[in-house]
C-alpha cells in the first residue's frame, strides 16, 4: 500500500522499516530531517512535512511524542489534514488522551479521512521484531483496511473498540504495570534486607499468583539495584499523567496509579527519569535503608 | 515414611490424602476429631492429640490457621514436642510470621527435633492435585530427609534459605499479590467505566509488560463483579498483617501493601471477608460509582 | 481608586460591595450580564466587556474559576489587556496554575500593565465580611499601589513573593487541608465505628497537637454525616489539581495529596460534588461499614 | 489522698512531682530502682515492687512504655493487683491497646479494684507544667473519686466513655496528627523548592482552614530541616501501630494513617526514629530531590 510514515524516532524507523521489509511503499517525515536518512537508504521516499508525506497516501502512521506534537503533525499547518486525500486512513500509534484522540479523528471526519488510535506496547524490541502488541480503537473498516499496514508492525493487533478505544486500553496498560512494578518492588526488599537468596524466592514464586511479566523480567534489576532500558520512567510517567487525567474526567478511583505517579514525580526529582521504570525499586529500597 | 500430619483443614486433607497415595503411613490429629474421618477412611490413622500422632513419626506436618494454632499445635500441652522422636522433621507448612517459626524452631531443637518452615501457594485446588508450590526454609539435611513428603504435596519445590526463609517468601508473594490485583482492579475500572469490550482489552495486554496470573485468571471476577474462590479476603488479610509486621520488624516500607490492607479492612468490615481477594475491586469500582 | 471588577460569582460579587462601600469607584463586568445588576444597584457601573471596563482603570481586579477563563477576560478579545491603560495593576484573585500566572503577568508586561496573583482562602463568608486572607506574588511597589484595594477586602493580605507566588502559596493551603480533612475523618471514623461520644472526644483533643482548623470546625459535619457548604469539593479537586500539576513540574512528592484526589475523583464520580470539602469522610466511613 | 505511681521515665517522674507539690502522699516504684531517687528526694516513698507500692494506696498511677509493661506492672508476680485494696482506683496513663485495657480492668475487678484508662497528650513540657491533656475511660464515680489525683497532673481532662474510650481516644489523636504532620510537610516542600520565603508563607496561612497546631508549633522544623524533640518517630510509630490494629480488629479503613506508619517504618530503618515526629518531613524533601 501507499504509506507516510510521520515520526521517526527509535520506534518510528524501526516500525517504518518494516513496512519496506513487508513491501509497502513508504514515504517518511521527521521534523528532525536527518533522523529520515537511515529509512530512505532503506528505500523509503523522503517528504518535506507531514502534508506533503500524506499526499496521495492510503494509509497515514503518526509516531511522535505527546498530544501536542500529534495535533502539530495532523491539525498543523503543514499537517497531515492538508495532504490526505478522503477516504485515507490516519493511524496514530502515539500515546496521547483519549479525548484528544477523538478530537482529533473528528476534525479529519470534516475532510473525509479517517482515524484510528492505535497505541503499542513491546518497546523498542518489539518495534523492531515486529512483534509489537497493537491496541486498536476505531471502526471495524477502517481496521480492515489498515490490516496489511498494522501486522507489517505488530503481532497481537486487537480491534478493542470504538475511537478512543486504543488509548483507553493503553492507559489500562500504563494502569496495571505502575502496581505491579511497585509491589514487585516493595516484596522483594523485603527479601533482599531479610539477606534471602533472592533468585531463589523469584523461582518459588514462577507460575503461582505472584507470577507476572515484571516478576519474570525484571526482578532482576530490583535485586541488582541495576535499572537499563527498558522502558524510561519519564515516558511512563507521562503515560500514567494521560491515564490520571482520563481517569479524573471519568470518575474513576485510582489510589495505587496515583501513589506510583508520585513516586515518579520523585524519581524525576531525583535524576532517576532516564532509568528504567524498575527503577521505582530505588525508592521502597532508599526509603528501607537498603541503600 | 511414617507421617503425623495435624490439621484436617480443606487444605490439609487434602495434602495427607495425596501422602496415602504416595504409599505414606499417614496418621492424622484435628482439634474438631470428626474433622479426621474422611481421611481415616481412606486409610489413616488416628490420633488423640499432636502428641500422640507425633509419637514415632519420622516427619510431622502441621497446618493449621495462625501463629497461635502453630504454638499450641507444637508447643502446647500434648503438643508435638512432647511426641516426636529426636531427629523427626517437623514440616509447618501453616502461614505464620517468620519470628515466630525461628522461635518455634529453636525450642524444637533443644529436643533434638528438626523443623522446616514450608508454607504453600496454589490454594485448594494446589492441594487437591498435588501441584502446590512449596516455599521451605530450614537445614539442608532436613530438606533432604523431607523431600519424599514434600514431593507428594507439591510441585515447585524451592529451598529459599534458613529458618525463616519459607516464611519470608510467602509474605513476599502475599506483598507482591496485594498490588497485582489492587493494579488490574484500578486498570479493569477504567475500561468498564468507559463502557470497553472487556474481553478484548484482556487479550489485548496478554503477554505484554501488564499481564500476570492476576490478570489472567482473575481478570474475569472484576469484569463480572463477582468474586468466587478462589483465596479468601480473610486469609489474605491475615497474611499480608504478617507481611507488615515482619516490615515493620525489619524497618522496610510498603506503601502500596500497607494501602491494600486498608482495603481489606474495609472489606471485612462490609461484609465481603469471605469472598476471592479479587474483591478488593469492588472498592474500586464502588469508589467509581460503577456500582 | 478607580477599580474595574471582572466576575460577578458569588466570591467576586461580594468582594466588589465591600470596595464600594470602602469609597472605590468601581466598573464591573461579568460574562452572564444580569449577575452584574445587584452590584450596580449598590452603585457600580456596568461595562459590556472586561476591556471597557479596564478603560481608564487603576487597578483591574478579576476573580473567575479557572486557567482559561483568566486567559480569556485578560488576554481574549475584548480582554483587559486591550482597555488597561500602562500602568495599571491587575490583581488576579482566582485561583490558577503558577505557571499561567507567569505566562500571564509576562504578557501583560509588553503592554507596560503591571500584574499581581493574590488568590484567596476564607470563603463566601470571607468575602462577604471582607475577612479574607489574601496570598500576594508580584513587586512589592505594586502590592503597595494595590492595598487600598486588597485591605477593603481581607484582611490578612501577605506578600509571600514574586510573580507565582501567590498561586504556589495557595497550593500550599490546598495542599495542607487536603491531609488535614482526610485524617481528621480517619480518626473521627475509628471513634464514631466504636461508638464514643463523639463531642467529648473532639473536646478531649482541643488545644493539643491533634488541634486544627478542620478539627474545630468541620469535625461536626463528619460526626453528623452531613456536610452543608462551605467550600465544595468539586473546586477543592480543581486547587489540588493545579497543585498536583505545579508538584510534577517541580518535581516533587505529595503521596497524601495524591490519594486525597483520587478519593475526591469518587466524591465526585458518586454525585457529591458538590458538598462540602469535609465529605471526604464519606469515603472512610462507607469503607468502614458505617453507612 | 494516698497514691502509687508505677513509672518513673521523664513523664511519670515529673507526673508524680506534681501530685507531691499537690499535697498528695506518693510512693513510687520503677523498674531501674535508681530512677525513684529524684522523686524520692522530693518527698515520695519507695516501694520494691508495684504490689508493695499499692499496698494501702487510694490511687495507683502507673505510666510505663508499652502493653507487655502495663500486663507486667499490673497483673504480673509481684504486680498491683495482688497489692493494692478492694476499691482502689488504677489510674493507667500509658499509651496502649484500647482491648487490652479492658481485659486488664476486667482482672482487676475480679478483685474488686476499679480501673481508668487515661492516657495523655501535651509531652514532657505538659508533664512538667501540669498541663497535660487526659483522656479518661471508665465509670463516672471512678473518675470523680480520681479527679484529685487527675487535676494535679493536667489541665484538659475529658471523661471521654467507658473503659477503653481513653485509649481509643488516644488512638484518634495519633491518627489525626499523622495526616496532620504529612500534609504539612508535603505542602511546605512544595514552597521549599519553588524558593518562597516560607515563614510568610506559613503566616499568610495562619488562622485559615489549612492552620493547626502542627502548622504553628512544627513548621519551622521542616523548613530548617531539623527536627528536635517534642514527640519521637519511635513512640509515635508504637502509638500509631496501636491505632492501627485497633482499626483492623474493628473493621475501619485508615489509607493514610497506614500510609505514615509506612514512612515511620522507613525513618526508623534509616536511623531518624529518635528524631521529632516532624522528621516525617525528610522523606518528602529526600524523594522530591531537596537534600
Amino acid at each position: 500500500m501507499k504509506v507516510a510514515f510521520i515520526g521517526m524516532g527509535t520506534m518510528g524507523a524501526a516500525m517504518a522499516l518494516n513496512l519496506l521489509k513487508a513491501g509497502h511503499a513508504v514515504t517518511v517525515h521527521n521534523r528532525s530531517r536527518e533522523r529520515e536518512e537511515p529509512v530512505a537508504a532503506a528505500g523509503a521516499k523522503r517528504a518535506a512535512s507531514p502534508r506533503e508525506a500524506a499526499q496521495g497516501a492510503e494509509v497515514v502512521v503518526t509516531c511522535v511524542s505527546d498530544t501536542p506534537d500529534v495535533e502539530a503533525v495532523i491539525l498543523g499547518d503543514g499537517g497531515v489534514i492538508h495532504g490526505a486525500p478522503a477516504g485515507a486512513v490516519v493511524i496514530d500509534m502515539s500515546t496521547v488522551s483519549p479525548s484528544a484522540t477523538r478530537r482529533i479523528g473528528a476534525a479529519l471526519a470534516t475532510k473525509g479521512i479517517r482515524m484510528l488510535d492505535a497505541p503499542v506496547s513491546g518497546g523498542s524490541e518489539g518495534a523492531q521484531k515486529g512483534t509489537l502488541s497493537i491496541m486498536v480503537g476505531g471502526e471495524a473498516a477502517d481496521v480492515e483496511k489498515a490490516m496489511p499496514v498494522l501486522s507489517a508492525m505488530g503481532k497481537n493487533i486487537t480491534h478493542v473498540g470504538p475511537a478512543g478505544a486504543g488509548q483507553l486500553t493503553k492507559a489500562i496498560n500504563q494502569i496495571i504495570i505502575s502496581g505491579t512494578y511497585l509491589s514487585v518492588a516493595e516484596g522483594l526488599a523485603l527479601g533482599i534486607k531479610a539477606g534471602l537468596d533472592m533468585p531463589k524466592v523469584v523461582k518459588a514464586m514462577a507460575g503461582g499468583a505472584a507470577d507476572s511479566w515484571v516478576l519474570s523480567y525484571r526482578s532482576g534489576n530490583v535485586i541488582k539495584n541495576e535499572y537499563p532500558l527498558g522502558f524510561r520512567v519519564r515516558l511512563h510517567r507521562k503515560d500514567l499523567g494521560i491515564a490520571l487525567e482520563a481517569a479524573k474526567e471519568m470518575g474513576v478511583f485510582l489510589p495505587c496509579s496515583a501513589l506510583v505517579a508520585q513516586i515518579e514525580n520523585g524519581l524525576v526529582a531525583q535524576g532517576y527519569g532516564d532509568e528504567d521504570v524498575s527503577a521505582m525499586a530505588r525508592v521502597i529500597r532508599k526509603s528501607s535503608g537498603l541503600d
